[in-house]
């Protein structure tokens, strides 16, 4: 199998990751937090390097800002519950997810916030974060933003956003689910409120895992609230940091596979995969774009503009049966809607979806050769019948 | 090290769920319902083999009924949150864990909500019932109990309790953070609308892994909308279970190691764990009552009345000086309080807390007899000094 749904969940994982991941049956098998034996604070210890190792490969001030979350969606829904209160206006971008855009859409239909959906100006940064400047209101919370597409791998001005919403005392929310791992963040270089971050992507950690990293955490409502080892007498979530945004037991196991995940990450260097990946990219993009058939929705990828991500359809097929054929060659990819119904509004593939291409740390130009070679082949098969 | 925190999280795993674990690096790396790719669809049948092996263990009618949560905690908010509405009063017993406390002050401290907390009486059932009957208003919308106290081990009558709840049409939530694996249930004969499971326990999953069990899952409202690979093009979270409750990538790598950890407690029968349990339980009751300076919080276990779990504590000794006593003496106790005020309370402990034992499928009566002796030679040698 040639692996290119990396944008879904990375695969493989390094080796690290799988004997991290071990270490907790043998070593780190306790509850961190909840005894004061030794292979609880062993436990315990572990979680902390993750934290300390996250902080510093997003630029976070304090290991203590790194909240561990399910996964993405339940960062974003942290945050964004967390710091949205009655009345309250919110602006978010056309490329956004559903993570982002259902917890918006819902607290909008109750009543409780309002919204504005900006348009991203492809062609122009200084559109983009004008069309942001311009839907700021009074009642403006927070912006919140995708980092970058996670259909047409297309990337946001962040830094000219954060620095925008700074000037106007607007807090900056960013979702990194596809380019944590992947692209430089530096929160306090860039002025980052929120950043909501998936474990099991660009960082190459397990499933189960994300992170809300945020300096804000003690301001913010809690989403849940539970047992945390401290202040137990209290019939409230504690009101410091991690505490109050991690109720019940963490995800140990995870975690500490998260940890293995952001040492591969930090080892290797986020510049040196970044590159990596925008070579293969590059390499799908091109041998792609040589197939007459092929409709390409992504731009030609640039290194420091451009995601990993390639959105392709092939004419006279649907996305799924594209992605279906490709199977029965030993390709993974994804086909139909990618859970980011604006973004498919924006380019027009709101009825077939995109087959997409991602592309991990894993992978190599030849591999992007095949793949044309495969959508050839079964375009040539067709011809035939 | 001899391992009694098994109500924090059992320790070892059985080498089942070590192997499960380890297939997901190798058999099940992809993300499931995101792509319709082989590996994708042979990830997605893994998760509903844990769904249908979790209906069938407690007696549930769907698989679709099971969500999948982070942790107990995790399924005890969304289940709370979900149902009641504004205006709506919950009863709750004063031996709960702060996962159910703490969500239940804060929508009352909100005003959404009121609250009765009603005193469980350990030597009557029936008058436990009778007072949680009294407790009910017009407006009672849900009964919330814990099958049985973490700190104390004592069971509520849950059965008695559900038949009554739905003679007056509320419905009925068990926490089941202690019992699930340890204690025989069934959600249709015994009439539970609400089952919150944590994985990681007597369940012998991995940390990151919880459930939710209920055929009401359509009426709830969500904790979190994301991306659920359903609907995609709706910016409302699916109306269908499990989607409506699953948002973001669930813990595949937990879940699948999860169907393991069900495999063995099914394996092994529930009847079989639990009379082996409450065999180790009554050794450490019996050895621990011999000594005079041992102060023992835990009524005489009893098959089918108890927990595997014995609160002590030593006279002179705080709780947590006890715990790091038979720390150096290899056992791995918890100490302090247990995330349940109220219990402390009821049991008058809540300045000191207890040392708490407890028990797993994995101990013997070997290690009761050795526990024993630690305490009395920690005993001995302060006597000497």
């Amino acid at each position: 199998m040639i692996y290119f749904d990396n944008g879904a969940t990375t695969y493989p994982k390094p080796a690290c990751v799988r004997a991290a991941v071990m270490s907790y049956f043998s070593q780190y098998g306790a509850n961190p937090g909840r005894g004061g034996h030794d292979m609880s604070l062993a436990t315990a210890r572990q979680l902390y390097e993750t934290r300390t190792k996250a902080a510093k490969l997003f630029g976070a001030k304090e290991p203590e800002h790194v909240v561990f979350t399910m996964n993405c969606t339940h960062a974003l829904n942290a945050a964004i519950k967390g710091i949205l209160q009655f009345g309250d206006h919110v602006i978010i971008s056309d490329l956004e997810h559903n993570a982002v855009l259902r917890p918006v859409h819902g607290m909008a239909a109750q009543g409780a916030i309002t919204y504005t959906v900006v348009k991203a100006d492809l062609h122009s940064e200084e559109n983009t974060v004008a069309a942001f400047r311009n839907a700021i209101r009074p009642n403006t919370k927070l912006i919140a933003v995708t980092h970058g597409s996670n259909v047409f791998g297309i990337k946001m001005p962040i830094e000219k956003l954060a620095a925008m919403s700074r000037l106007y005392g607007v807090y900056f929310l960013v979702d990194a689910a596809q380019t944590a791992g992947c692209e430089p963040i530096h929160m306090q270089n860039m002025g980052i409120d929120f950043l909501a971050v998936a474990g099991h992507k660009g960082l190459y950690g397990p499933t189960g895992t994300g992170l809300l990293i945020t300096p804000h955490g003690e301001k913010l409502n809690t989403l849940m609230e539970g047992g945390t080892g401290s202040m137990s007498m209290e019939p409230f979530q504690p009101d410091f940091m991690p505490d109050r945004l991690e109720a019940g037991t963490v995800n140990t196991m995870g975690i500490i596979g998260l940890g293995a995940g952001l040492g591969f990450v930090l080892g290797m260097g986020v510049e040196n995969i970044a590159r990596q990946e925008m070579k293969v990219t590059s390499a799908v993009y091109q041998n792609l774009s040589k197939i007459e058939e092929v409709i390409l929705y992504t731009p030609k990828p640039q290194y420091g503009k451009s995601l990993p991500v390639i959105s392709f359809n092939v004419e006279g097929y649907t996305s799924e049966e594209t992605t279906a054929l490709l199977n029965e060659k030993g390709f993974a990819l994804r086909g139909g809607l990618h859970c980011a119904p604006l973004a498919h509004k924006k380019m027009g593939t709101e009825k077939i979806g995109t087959a997409r291409v991602s592309i991990g740390a894993f992978n190599n130009c030849e591999q992007a050769v095949e793949l044309a070679n495969a959508v050839k082949s079964f375009i040539a098969n067709k011809k035939k019948d």
